[in-house]
C-alpha cells in the first residue's frame, strides 16, 4: 500500500468512511442490547452476540481511524505522510474475532444436535481462522503476484465455509415457522452476498484500480461489506427473533 | 467556506454552539433511554430509536467540535488558521444515518400494513439518501452558482419526502385516541417546520450573509435545526407514547 | 477577567474546585439513577431529570476544567498565561440547559393542571433564558459599569422567577402528606437561597474583590452555588420522593 | 515534598501503586453495583453508596496518576522533574467527599432514630470536614514543625469521630441477627484500624523516612489505607447485607 | 529486556497482540455481564466475578498497549526507542488482582463448608501473592541466572496452588449433576493447562529465544495464556452455569 499516492480528497473520504463505520457499529450495538428484552429469552443470546460483533468492530474502526489520522499530516490544503505506518492489521484482528462469533451465531440458529454443534463449530472456526491468516500476507504484499497467490489459498477455506453455511441454513429453514421463512431465506442470502464481497474487494488492486484509487476502493469496500455483514445482518437477526417471539406468543 | 474570515468572537460562539449541541443530544439520549420503561412495551422501540438518533448526533457533534478546534489556533486574543481543514462532512454523514432512522420511526408511528411499511421505507429512505448526497457538493462549493444548483436538485427528493410525511401523518391521526391527536398534530407540524429549516439555512450564504457571518449563520442554524428535529422531536414522541400508555391503562 | 493576576496558589485552588464540582455532579447522577427504582414510579421522572441536571453539569465542569488548564502553563513553581482564552461561556451554556430542567422539575412537583403546567413552563422558561442571556454580557465585560447594568437587567426576570417559585411551592405544600411537608418546605427554602447566591457571586468583583481574588471568589462561588442548587437539591428531591413512596405503601 | 529526590525505581513503584488503586476502586464499584440486586431492597442504598465511594476514589486515582506522570519526564533510564507540580490536593478533595459518605453509610447501618440520625450526621460530618481541612496545610508544609502541629490539630476531630463510631457500632451490634454479629464486629474493627492507618502514614516523614523514601512511604501508605477503608470495607458491607438478606429469607 | 533488538515487524505484531487482548477481554466482560440474567441466581456471583477478571485485564492491556506505544517511535519504516521505559509491571499488577479473584471463583465452585472456604481462601490467596511477587524480580532481571532463581522460588507456591486446585476440583466433581461433569472436568483441565503456560513462557528467554524474538515470545505467550485463563475460562464457567440452571429447571 503506497500511501504517497493518496490525494487530500481521498484521505478525507476514507476518514469519513471509517467514522461512518464506527458510528454505525456503535449504534447497532446500542440498538441490539437495548432491544434485547423485546424478544423471547431463547433468542437473547443471539442478539447479545450480534451486539458484541458490532461492538468489537466499533473498537477496531476507532483504532483504524486513529491509525489513519496518524499516518497523514494535513496543512493548507496539502497532504503528506508522517512516516507513521497505517496499521491494516486491525481489520484482520477484527475478523479473527468477529467471524467465529458470527459463525457461532449462525450455528446456534440452525439448532443442530449438541455433538454436531461442537464439531461444526470446530471445523468452521478453524477454516475461518485459516482463511483470515492466509489472506493477511496477500493484503500487505507489495506485488500483484503475492496478493493473488494468497487470495487463491484463502479462497479454499472460504468456499468450504460458504458451502457449509448455505447447506446448513437451507436445511434449517424447513423447521421454521412460516412467517419467518422468508426472512431466514433473506438472512442466508445476505450472509452469502456480504461474505462474497470481501474476496472481491481484495481483488480491486489487481483489476484496474491503482494508487490512491485502489486504496480508496479497498478501504471503502471493506467498510461497506462490514456494515452489511455485521450491522445489517444483526438487525435482520433481531427482526427474525422478534417475529418468532410474537409467533410463539409473548 | 473561507475560514480566514472568522473573528475570535465568531469562533467562540460557534464552538459554544457545538458544545451546546453535544450536551443537548447526549442528555436527550440519556433521558429517553432511562425513561423507556415508563411507556407501554409497544412504544419502546420508537423511544429506543429516538435515543439512537440523538446518540449518533452527539457523536458527530463531538467530532465536529474537535475538527473545529483543530482548524484554528488562538493566542493572545488573536485567531489564525492552522491549515488543518474543518470537516463539514460529519454533518452529512450524520444525516445519512439519522434521517432514515427518523423516517423509520415516523413510518412505525403511522402503523401501515407490512407491505406498505416496506415499500414506504425503501422509497423514503432512497429519497432521503439522494437529498443528502445531492446537497453535499453544494455545501462545499466555493461559488454561489454551484451551491444554488445543488440546492435545487436536493429540493426535489426533499419535497417528495415532506409531502409523503404530511399526507401519511395526517392520515394516521384519525386512527389515534383523542387525547393524543393534538400532540400528533403537533409532531407532524414540528417535523415539517424543523425539516424546512435545513434548506433555508443552506441558502443563507446566498441571501446576504457573507464571510464569517455566513459561516456562523449556517453552523448555528443547522445546530438549532438538529436540536429541534432530533431532541425536541424525541421528547414529543416520548410524551405521545406516555399519554397513549396511560390511555390504554398501565 | 484579567488572568494575569492569578497566583499559582489561586490557579490550583480553582482547578481543585472545578475537579470537586465534576466529581460531585457525576456522583450525584450515578446515585440518583442507581436509586431510581427505590421510589414509586410516579416520582421516577423527577429523579431522572435531577440526574440529568447533574450529568449535564458534570460535562460542563469537565470542559471548564480543561479550558482552565489550557489557559495557563505552570513550570518550576511559576505560572504564566498561554494566551488561549478561558471560556467562561460554558457556565452560561450549562445554565441555559439546566435552569429550565430544574424549573420543569419544580413545576412537575407542584402538580398543577395541564394548561397551567404548560403556561407556567413557557413563562418561567422564557424568563430563565432571558435572565441568563442578559447576565452573560455583564460577566465578560471588563468595566464595572457594564457589569452592574446587566446585573440590574438580569435581576428583573430573576425576581419574577423566584417570586413565582415561592408562591407556587408554598401553594403546593398544603396538598402534601404531613411527613414530607417539612422537607418540601426545606426544598423551597433551598431553591430560594441557592438561587439567590448566583447574583450575589456575580457582584463580588464590584464589592471589594480585585484581581486574582475576584476571579477566585467568582469561580468558587458559582461552583458552591451549583453544587447546592443541583446536587444537594437532587438528593433532597430524592429523599422527598422516598418518603412519599413509603407513605403511599410500597 | 521534594520531588527531585525521587529515583526512577520509586517513580515507577508509585505509578504502579496509583494504577493498582485505580483498578481496585473501579472493580469494586462494578462489583458492588452489579451485585446490588442480590441483597434485599432494604440494604441496597448502603451498597449503592459503597460503590459511589469507590467510584469517586477511582476518579481521583486517575487524576493523581495523570498528575504524577505530568510531574516527571523519563528518558533513557533517567528521571527528571518537568516543573509541573504534583497535585496532592486530589487526595484531600477525595476524602472531603468520601469520608462523609462512609459516615452516612455507617450511621444508616446503626439504624438510629430519625432525629439522632440527623444530629449524628451533622456532628460527624462537620468533624470529618474539620479533620481533613486541618490536615491539608500539614501535608503540603515543607518543615516538620508545621506538619506536626497540624497533625495534632487534625487528631482532635479524628479521635472524636473514631470514639463515636466505636461506641455507636458496638451499640448497634446487640440488635443484629446472630449470624452477622461476627461480621459487624469485624466491620467495626476494620473501620477503626483502617482509619487509624491514615494519621500514622501522615507521620512517616517525621519518623525516619526521608527524601524519595518518605514520598514513597506516604503515597503507597495512603493507597493501601484507601483500598482497605473503601474497597475491602465495601465488600464486607456487601457480605453482611447478603447474610442478612438470606437470614430474613429471600 | 533490551528493547533495541525489536524490529518494526515485531513491534507491530506485539502491538496487535495487545490490542487483540484488550478487545477479547472487553468483549468477554460485556458478554458475561449481559448474559448474567440467563443463569439461575445462585450462579450469578461467579459470572459477575468472571466478568470482573476480564474487565480488570482489559484495563491493564490498555495500559500495556499505551506504554508499548510510548516506548517506541516509528518513522519511515524505521523504529527507534524513545527512552521512555516499557512498564512490564502492569502484567504483574494485573495478576496480583485477578489471580486471587479466579481462586475465589474456583473455591466458590467447590462449595466447601464456610470455615474451609475461608481457610482455603487465605492460604491460596497468600500463595498466589507470593508466587507473583517472587516472579517479578526475575521478569525484570537482565541476566539469566537471576531470572532462573526467581522462577524456581516462584514455582514453589505455584505447585502448591495447582495441587490444591486439582485435588479440590476433582473432589467437587463427584457432587455435580451428570450433564455438567464433563464440562467441570474440562474446566479443571483448562485451569491447570492455562496456568502451566505462564511459567513456561517465563522460561522462553532461557531456552533459545534471544533479543526481539524473546520479547515477542514472552509478550505474545503471556497474552495467549491470559486469554485462555480469563476469557475462555469465563465462557466455560458461564456454560456450566447455564447447563446447571437448565438442569435445575428455570
Ligand atoms: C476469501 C478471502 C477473504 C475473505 C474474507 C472474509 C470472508 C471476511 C469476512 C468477514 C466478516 C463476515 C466479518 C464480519 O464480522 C480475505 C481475507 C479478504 C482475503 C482474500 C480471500
Ligand atoms: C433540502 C436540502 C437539504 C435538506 C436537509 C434536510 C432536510 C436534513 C434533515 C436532517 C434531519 C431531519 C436530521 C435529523 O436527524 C440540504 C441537505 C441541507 C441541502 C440543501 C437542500
Ligand atoms: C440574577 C442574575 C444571575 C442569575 C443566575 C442564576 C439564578 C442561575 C441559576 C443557576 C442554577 C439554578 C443552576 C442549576 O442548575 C446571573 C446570570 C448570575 C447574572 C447576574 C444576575
Ligand atoms: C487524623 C489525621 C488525618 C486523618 C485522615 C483520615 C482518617 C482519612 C480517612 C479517609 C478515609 C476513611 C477515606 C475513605 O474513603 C489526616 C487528614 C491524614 C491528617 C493527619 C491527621
Ligand atoms: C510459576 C511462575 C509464574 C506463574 C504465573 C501464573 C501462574 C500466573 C497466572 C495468571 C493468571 C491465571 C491470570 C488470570 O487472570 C510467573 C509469575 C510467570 C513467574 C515464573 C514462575
Ligand atoms: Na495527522
Ligand atoms: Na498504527
Ligand atoms: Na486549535
Ligand atoms: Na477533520
Ligand atoms: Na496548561
Ligand atoms: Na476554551
Ligand atoms: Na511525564
Ligand atoms: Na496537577
Ligand atoms: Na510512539
Ligand atoms: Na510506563
Amino acid at each position: 500500500m503506497d500511501l504517497s499516492t493518496i490525494s487530500l480528497g481521498q484521505y478525507t473520504f476514507i476518514q469519513n468512511a471509517f467514522s461512518f463505520g464506527l458510528a454505525v457499529m456503535a449504534a447497532a450495538s446500542l440498538f441490539l442490547w437495548l432491544s434485547r428484552s423485546n424478544v423471547a429469552p431463547a433468542y437473547r443470546m443471539a442478539i447479545t452476540i450480534s451486539g458484541l460483533v458490532t461492538a468489537i468492530a466499533a473498537y477496531h474502526y476507532l483504532q483504524i481511524m486513529l491509525s489513519w489520522e496518524a499516518a497523514f499530516s494535513v496543512t493548507n490544503n496539502s497532504i503528506s505522510e508522517t512516516g507513521y505506518p497505517f496499521n491494516q492489521a486491525y481489520r484482520y484482528v477484527d475478523w479473527l474475532l468477529t467471524v467465529p462469533l458470527l459463525l457461532i451465531e449462525l450455528i446456534l440458529v440452525m439448532r443442530l444436535s449438541r455433538s454436531e454443534t461442537v464439531s461444526k463449530g470446530v471445523w468452521l472456526g478453524g477454516a475461518a481462522a485459516l482463511m483470515i491468516i492466509l489472506g493477511y500476507p496477500g493484503e500487505v504484499a507489495e506485488d500483484a503476484g503475492t496478493r493473488f497467490t494468497f487470495w487463491v489459498l484463502s479462497m479454499i477455506p472460504f468456499i468450504y465455509i460458504v458451502y457449509q453455511l448455505v447447506v446448513g441454513l437451507k436445511g434449517s429453514i424447513a423447521k421454521q415457522p412460516e412467517n419467518v421463512r422468508g426472512l431466514i431465506n433473506g438472512a442466508a442470502t445476505l450472509v452469502v452476498i456480504s461474505w462474497l464481497f470481501y474476496p472481491i474487494v481484495f481483488l480491486f488492486p489487481l483489476i484496474g484500480f491503482t494508487g490512491g484509487g485502489a486504496i480508496t476502493a479497498v478501504e471503502v469496500g471493506y467498510t461497506i461489506a462490514d456494515i452489511v455483514a455485521k450491522a445489517v445482518f444483526g438487525i435482520l437477526i433481531f427482526t427474525i427473533a422478534l417475529r418468532k417471539s410474537e409467533a410463539e406468543g409473548g
